[in-house]
């Protein structure tokens, strides 16, 4: 059950209104690791979550949040969008290379489909998808979705900081940049936490490791010619699961003969097997 | 530039023929964490990186690696799905009820589309999208997104181990069990190689930190009421990036007003400002 | 700014697991006309909305409740899904057809994804899409969307209603229709007000119609064969816009010849306009 | 069964090429509420029509009027493209402010994937969608829905009309303009018949209201703070459908507690409930 | 412009009804290569038709048909959906498997949102995308894109002939694997006569040929190990063109370097080229 | 199973980096017709294959191959990023149309989600789909779908090599000119060797005849007016199958009704037939 509160947590104000900007903070809202996409995996993953109530608690305070992220920035494509110079005046287009450029790399759907509003999509117009989201019911697969959907996450705030000039703009994104710092921070925590609690580090921990093919679960198969491979830490030394020996392997090679497929019944009607097949059903 | 090579790494042949299992098998090839996948995110990587030469090669290493993953799920599915009773015979179906179940539950395209054969899909029919996979120029991030996906994938197929009895596919789900288990030492080995040269552990680390809003950079909001989020280690203490403490905020407050729009020109034909708009045009 | 509560407004527990039952409730969730869409749909409406506050206020209190819904439907599916039998064993299947139609039946996501919980998802196993929502800027097109919205969305809980018997399910249906009454009950006032305010029905009601083409602007064009269309209330008598008179056109006219397209540069390497155009680049 | 004619019905020459038009234009063809979603909409409402004859022959007419709609704006984006200035002559390039807002602005499919003729996909580039459109199989759900597409459709229209300068461009939209105006007068006329007929204006019209909760259909939850949402024709007075008082209701409360999800089998390998759960499988 | 006849080309009444079958028809309605594919195909390429009237004409007769191929369609999945037994009574279905069967096999879909009625999706519930089609303004690229289709559909339609026992179906299955047939004889005719007429068979035709790399363009590369694809038509003799010899080349080699990219400016955010450019924005 | 070779088999540099271009080659990765579809394509067929060993060691050669054109095009995207001014700098925006061209047209997401790398998507952005690929089973048939897609792809890489004037991707489209005409020259050789094989043209080519509506075999129907139609190669004479003559039907008839659907169950709440059925469930 939720309450919404009509202040926002931040300020969300352009200095000015910029068409090409507002495209760039679309990216924020319904990209692959955009604002929908964080509240709404973590709201799967809090009410799936069958584990320890502060873990779910905890979840649910980050999703509650993130879709006050999610409306600050639609607040700030609307703020960005108002005075576009939507009106295309053919004489004022001839004379003014900035109004061109705007009218030409403006996103269309932010006037036609959405009136200058924002868009539940991407910078290229992909609207969201389900498709981006994960809530396993495993908490740690699920914390480690996170820590990588805020670390691409802050990785697209930075570049769109660099991207634009706007100081309203950058306001808004030093907020989001230090939000996905603690939420960095927040899920390295938490996934420590379950590592050292369920006694490993490889989801999941709980299957039998005897059930696996352990002779080969820690080489490095060089399948890319040039050894510069071998020289790193997950080539040498023990491995971090403290179980086994990391190995590179220089010339992978096949346990299996090549698969020689069994014809199927001439009622599905592949390629027949001739000269028998054709014409299996006349008769 | 690539070379195949016929024989299979692993073997890849079912005790029986078995077409819900098929099903199953799909969401290993062309699911959100499927082969095609992280095949294709390593791919994309590799391609994309500038970094040191034993990165790119490294990941060049795992992401032909995953290509031939592919190939054996692909080969397991062409066989569970032989002598599937696909054609229905109503008298068959009245008297054997386990006819009935798979004629039910079996995947309609892996008869009507691909002729007993894999489909690049989930076991729902979703097909395979690029928009699953990120390769973002960074390889701290990324490493994060692979570390997830060896996650998500173990425990999908650690699931699948489960629903199946058939021996023959369960000693391929053990090979990608131990492969996905040290695809989870390696980026983890990875990660940490990274954290520790870059001297951070916030991903883009180069991001000067003074410009990001230091000042709620280390707060857990409680958004949702219950204070069993309080009682983690994401709550207390030194945050792990050893640059601030972690603080658990009860009551988070808004900073800024009520966002209130401006109107925009009404030849954008949003809802209008009466009685002045309406018929603006008409004079 | 959002606050989660963590009672459930009404009770969602099912009388007994289904599996077959969790998936029609994904249709509810993830679906086209689902609680995920109405939800977001009324949040970007209200986040876009530049007119009346109290517009603005109902918008984001019904959006807020919309999100309260998807979280008693997903915990509905969390334990419809408890104690599934989805490890399969091949003894019990043969022996009880009721566990085999479960498991033919049985979205295989539900377990192999999201480990028995529910997913962003509809009843096919789609992930939900941005592309199903509007937020246009014009609040008496979106109102209408919003009665079509609420309207599908009752007509598909009616209907689940009578496909299902657990009575704990259809408790929290009967809370669903009853809430999908009152929006309908309320968006149908609130476009009832606009449409007065406003002096006309036409969306947008802003345009000047001496811009559109008012001589074919209330003509039913007969282009199926059959006369019975002649006889509903659009066919004759004064338009509910009491700007016209209803027309039946009994065989309507082009008014055009047919289109003759311009060839293009060849440079475009369409079909050659032969003899000239074969090999122009040669010389 | 279905004929065609070669003439157009309308007229559909621009005054001038111009590949920025040409681009919006596909909002109106392969957009959301363009008019392939409403041909398609209407056909499958046609086919799947169950009710009074004069209703299917109403909607196949508008169905099939729809149809040539699509034909006459793919002719004008065809039109529109002729003469873009495809090719990139750097020189030109530098010189010519106006061709660099052309070549930068175009969209690339109309020339690489078209060959300078029209996409099925929308003004971003997304391919026209099944999931746009709805045939419920209840015909006044449908007309709602149909009611709406003909609103946002008429809405986007109007937007083009004021964002282009081009006379014949101007035309056909004109026409559109017109039939849209229809198309709502006429969803408008057949809604309320359908509504006098059923004796109801709650689809599903024929859900016995006592099983939905009664007690809770005509409030209006007061889920985002402020008071606005109050003075709406929505929250006091009798509701529209004659059967119940609309009630504003301050402070929403829970009726449940906290959910509490029991945990699945650990063969499902969600989080471990420690320390009994970790390592079930190895005894 | 387009007219609708009421009647049915073809009859489509299926013996009985039933749900499993409805689906497989769904893939034939909205499947990559249904009915909807080659319509909507067709009537794309006729409008951007720039070629000789005859090819548009004909193109025309044969989308119009299509249309109709939808139509006959969509009508028996409604019928074969009839009598279906939506409602689950767990007594019945406890008793009888083939009740069950139907149950856990049906589209649930077909049930929750088309009230018994076709869909615009695949089999598995996929909707028809735009981005099945082709449209590319040069006839002979595109009359292979139809003869594919139809070689696709016709393949389909057969094997669901074998799949099912319900004459009715299988009278109009009869109907549509002779147009199958039929159309596969006039995109091979059409295309014939193209090659002819420009002189080549290489699309596109008009390309110069010694812009490409011709020393490269009669080699087939033996990148797979195995020697068997040098008894192939394709690995020797002359080519079809006329214009070359086929060469089985045993090893390909690479022509150019490993590929090194230049690092992008540090404030991508990309991995940072250590030691210099950590931090370089912090002084 | 894979190897990967570090050295490019051709070169891809290009003479300058430029954004536009990058985003143009982008359709040759990502698009419906890129690299990655033949990729893919091949590899499923490939992996399906159950015919002679010829033609799945062919078809594993070419797919082999279309993998490392995707990585050189995916490298020369990367270099064409490369200097991208994506840092806007108003002072330089306002004086140099330029680079306005630049912004405006740039893909946004090359420099906020890829840091200047190459994305699994096309030219507008969709990511790439499982949807675009087909392996049927039937060589036949997929030779067909293959000779289609060289035949778009080499008409897409000719508009390319028109629309740019970088000699240096100019010469890695050479490339792919020459090897997308030797692919139509190959799959055109095995589609003729299997058509001679299996006696016929028409695909399944084992589908019994005299079990399709054999009367109706060869007509083209006149359903658009005008007759130019009929002047085609497949309107008379034998068709190419041998064992018919085309004919043309100038107006076409149906054979059947007006279909008449059955009303379903009132449980499905479906336009209820009046008046009887409306409150059914009251009583």
């Amino acid at each position: 059950m939720f309450y919404h509160k009509k202040k926002l947590q931040f300020e969300a104000k352009p200095d000015a209104p910029n068409p090409l900007y507002a495209n760039y903070i679309q990216e924020l809202i319904g990209g692959q690791y955009g604002e929908m996409s964080v509240a709404m995996q973590y709201l799967f993953q809090g009410w799936s979550c069958r584990g320890e109530e502060k873990y779910r608690d905890m979840i649910m305070d980050v999703a509650t949040e993130e879709l006050g992220h999610v409306e600050m920035l639609a607040t700030m494509v609307a703020r960005l969008l108002e005075d576009a110079p939507v009106v295309q005046q053919e004489e004022v287009m001839k004379q003014d290379p900035m109004v061109q450029a705007i009218l030409s790399g403006m996103n269309p759907q932010h006037a036609i489909v959405a009136g200058l509003g924002p868009r539940p999509a991407d910078s290229v117009g992909n609207p969201w998808s389900g498709a981006y989201i994960i809530a396993s019911g495993n908490l740690l697969a699920d914390f480690r979705a996170n820590l990588n959907a805020e670390s691409q996450g802050r990785l697209q705030v930075a570049r769109i900081y660099e991207m634009i000039e706007d100081q309203g703009v950058r306001d808004l994104l030093s907020v989001l940049l230090a939000r996905d710092s603690y939420h960095q921070n927040l899920w390295m925590a938490a996934i420590k936490e379950l590592e050292e609690k369920e006694g490993s580090i490889l989801v999941p921990t709980t299957f039998p490791r005897d059930k696996e093919r352990l002779d080969i679960a820690y080489d490095l198969y060089n399948f890319s010619d040039g050894e510069a491979s071998k020289d790193g830490a997950w080539a040498k030394g023990e491995a971090l699961d403290g179980q086994g020996e990391y190995k590179w392997v220089k010339t992978p090679k096949p346990e299996a003969k090549a698969p020689k497929l069994k014809p199927v019944s001439p009622r599905m009607y592949g390629t027949p097997d001739l000269p028998d097949q054709v014409g299996f059903m006349k008769e």
